[in-house]
């Protein structure tokens, strides 16, 4: 950790730094410049709080040299993971493409959709039981039903689940599910997060909509240290002025995070944009980012065929798109 | 609920989609510009996704008309609320001054702090004893202890709690608590605030980071649909690109809010700003912006004693500034 | 236009906001819902202040509904613009790319480096004679001289000349350039784009930096308006919150626009990402999303070369990046 | 200048780098701690590319420690600036209530709002001649004849006149004009802001909307570098995801800038919230946050007075936030 100090400290006041720093049994390596001292603190900084050392007056700024995540960090473990779902791996060159309906509305529905993905290429199937909503009038999923209806189209079609949990108290609930997702709103759920350490199945961990890149892996980082290294992240776009589209997809989030981590990094265009006919489009260009995979919103609702449109995705919309993403995938190799 | 169609939609499709918001039960008034077609919808449009609606491609725009709030909804509510915590009322005029540290640290601590903010006219004490992290290796409040401590300070000077809930399952913990407190990051866990419903205690539901005014406000209506009519909202900073401070205080919150809801809303500087020197002026400008109350860290921490600075106002800094409220607000009446 | 009035207008206030409009020369379609009154505004609005309206009490909201581009609108000129620079086409189809240094800075340099680019299958050259800077300080570039020696490397190589004017007076050094390039900061400075309107030559407008897509494209209208129609669109990021790129590359600007509009579409990865090893993740995403082109900035610069990084690529690092492209291009046909 | 390598760098690249920094004439201080080395430069590094060295693959991250504004610096300049418009004192507790129309529509409009404004305190005078507007089918302004009408109201009233110039050919017909205001759009105009270096009067600079407090100051720079030094500064709002107000007033930025720079901070509370109901509070909360003065729009027009609402006051609206600034003013003293 570097502590840079205003110019004209007091000595005394500097001094005193120094001697509380020291007392959290750092050495302190000071470094005196014409226009500005630097304090490099070697030892364990984990337990400086870096936001009240920085608010000092006599600070001018701290910086964190080693990072904070280390689970998670490429830099200790160079090889890309691969998570296992069933016979379907996810990272270091597998692709997946997992999807499904929004919200799992009939048998009927899930395993229509399901079959209809898996024809397209899907390897993994999406699908929610227990919906966020914003508002408290909404309807927010069929919850148990939903989970025992997924169930019933991954028999018909041996299509892993990939499902959203929201609550640590529905926890076993889940225990049959092959993937459990938390949402953008739970991302610093830190409670939840560290219950998802003790459970031995892959989690796919969705950025939430104001995080930085840090952020989401100071959260993978809660389930890695928790027991849990199955972590696969999730960009799905962040709220920014830009109103067009409902949130804006950060492509450039895929490259950067192969850099800091080892983790598998999905890209869920359907979500980041909210408008189906910009899903081709940007799945296209998150393949040729680098992602490892895409969670795309497939349907086969009638309002839908009828008026194309919608966030989601009609079956034979998701298959041409599956043919072009794997011609992608070929180009970029 | 007004659903404007695009220019030149086929006639058959334009149907399909009146048929299918007839058979929702809805009635549909058609408005036939020269360049536009606006249906008004009339009846329970709760049930119409809108979404969905908005994504179809023969539709322009949809815009809901009533809005969707309702329990915290000042239209519905004229008189402002009165929060009581105790003896002490929050809203309709009366101004409230919660300050306290951010986390409880020793008995020896939270009781000297709390003394200190009595005496310079705070009427509510806070302190975080289960402090959310970003990251899995930091210290995580003194939790169920840290309740003790508080109860303690509460005791011996007269003043009611406010603390953070960040989990379900730890509500029976909260029991002898005055006021829960829900975090920025828990904003919009859902499950968490149908839970606060059954409470029988004021909840100070913070805004998110990334959240507007409406989800804020969705949020408290989850709370108040679910049997806890007793909310007070918080502006604590939003996000932005703006990098000098913390977080960027959206001070145009109070006033807007207060046309929306008849709810107490509270102002937190201290988050917002991240920064000791900016809280006492923040803290007026949230008062004349007509704020029903601040929400101020405050400490006797050494090393912030010894280095002015830090997002915590020592003792002194805290009267003073109170002083200066109660003139604002003698001002602005 | 279409003006949602609020629930419970009085009469009086609602005759006299009609009895306004009509003296606008507008004629009024009343829609009465259970809930809300729409007034449909039919007529030459575009004399309607939209912000004034909005503005009034008793107003919900206000919704143009033709758009208020109306030159670069694709709903009036479905066929898309194929702008030439000398044999070198853009749009429709045909993909440019536009590489060269950030600024030129020697004869030698500019010569050197458009001569890999151009082996590289670059088509048009870029080089920055006229510099932005933040700090009055900094290098501002070599002005006429970098205009001078642009020439050279066109002379040599016959790649057309795309750089950047900001300032009116200097229009009479330009006269021989290809292709005027107008910066983030000026895409709303409207004299400078009325002024365009004059010039034979293509423009390439890029976003500005929190610029709407709707904003980037009445700026393009500007430009039209005033009698150049050849205007090519720029993406070259925005600014948010996330913090480890330069700005955020909002890549679904690109199937966005080309749904608004009929103007080439180009993304800049440079300048979005900031970051060297970003920029052929990013421009690969950008080619597979749909653009019509790129603008890359290359070097040959001894500490570039000695230390792989920066914003810009070294000719080698281009060339590989440009085959990538290409078979990506192929993919997505 | 502090540049923090990266770990584990290989010894030649770290020397290449030195070598090449020592060649720019700066003398390096090495600090080599256990996970990280810190260079620390020394001499005039304003000829170091901050942005290549941080991109350089061996670098992990480059700080200025110096700031790069100077001119106006407090640190170099710690009494506040006193701008002096006739009689008027703006700064170091001078202050200043600006007020007047949008537009300047006619000679009676501009002669009545002056003589309204000025009864209720106003002691300069703002209208628009020259409008930026994002359409070019939206009116411009009356230009050079609305500049005439507000000579004509300054010669009624006494109050000298602030009013907007967007193009440096438009100089000349600004001679007769008080205070000279860019628009948040002409922030980064640099070729604007050094021509008014040449200029002997007072400029007000408006922050951009999507500009640090960091980019505001090197605006000021800008204009103080090339010989102008009576600059004020406006913050009137930024853009954020936040949608009920037209921007985000950052009014904390007030408290930062005071310590940053020397030059008075004026706050725009109309053009930040777009919503007159909002202004008067967020006038209350500028002038509490310790802002050195207000410009507010205020008019007379009927369809304003019909319908209490738009961004401008009403004459006696205006008169009532007055009184109540000048209370607020007294009780921050």
């Amino acid at each position: 950790m570097i502590v840079v100090l205003k110019h004209g400290v007091p000595e005394e006041k500097r001094a005193q730094l120094i001697a509380w720093l020291q007392g959290l049994g750092l050495r302190i390596h000071i470094s005196d410049g014409e226009f500005q001292t630097v304090l490099g603190l070697v030892g364990d900084t984990s337990r400086v709080d870096i936001d009240l050392v920085e608010s000092l007056d006599i600070v001018d700024s701290v910086k964190r040299v080693s990072e904070p995540f280390k689970m998670c960090n490429r830099k200790f473990h160079p090889e890309s993971l691969v998570v296992e779902v069933g016979d379907v791996k996810v990272g270091a060159g597998n692709f997946v493409m997992i999807a499904g309906p929004c919200s799992v509305e009939s048998e009927e529905q899930i395993v229509t959709v399901a079959k209809a993905v898996k024809a397209a290429g899907a390897t993994l199937m999406r699908g929610g039981a227990f919906k966020p909503r914003t508002s408290p009038y909404d309807f927010a999923g069929l919850k148990a039903e939903g989970l025992e209806l997924l169930k019933i189209a991954r028999a018909e079609t041996g299509l892993p689940i990939v499902t959203e949990l929201m609550n640590i108290n529905d926890l076993p609930l889940f225990e049959d599910v092959d993937v459990i997702q938390i949402g953008a709103r739970n991302m610093q759920n830190f409670d939840l997060l560290r219950e998802l350490g003790s459970v031995d199945k892959p989690i796919l961990l969705k950025r939430g909509l104001a995080n930085t890149l840090k952020e989401l892996l100071m959260s993978a980082e809660y389930i890695m240290a928790s027991g849990n290294e199955r972590v696969m992240l999730c960009e799905r776009g962040i709220r920014t002025f830009s109103d067009y589209t409902r949130n804006t997809l950060d492509l450039s989030a895929v490259p950067m995070l192969r850099e800091l981590t080892h983790l598998p990094i999905i890209v869920d265009p359907s979500h980041a944009t909210g408008i189906a006919r910009l899903v081709p489009p940007m799945a296209l260009a998150a393949t040729a980012a680098g992602a490892d995979g895409l969670i795309i919103e497939v349907h086969n609702d009638p309002i839908h065929a009828l008026c194309d449109g919608a966030q989601s995705l009609r079956p034979e919309e998701f298959a041409a798109l599956a043919e072009k993403v794997r011609a992608v995938r070929e180009a970029i190799r």
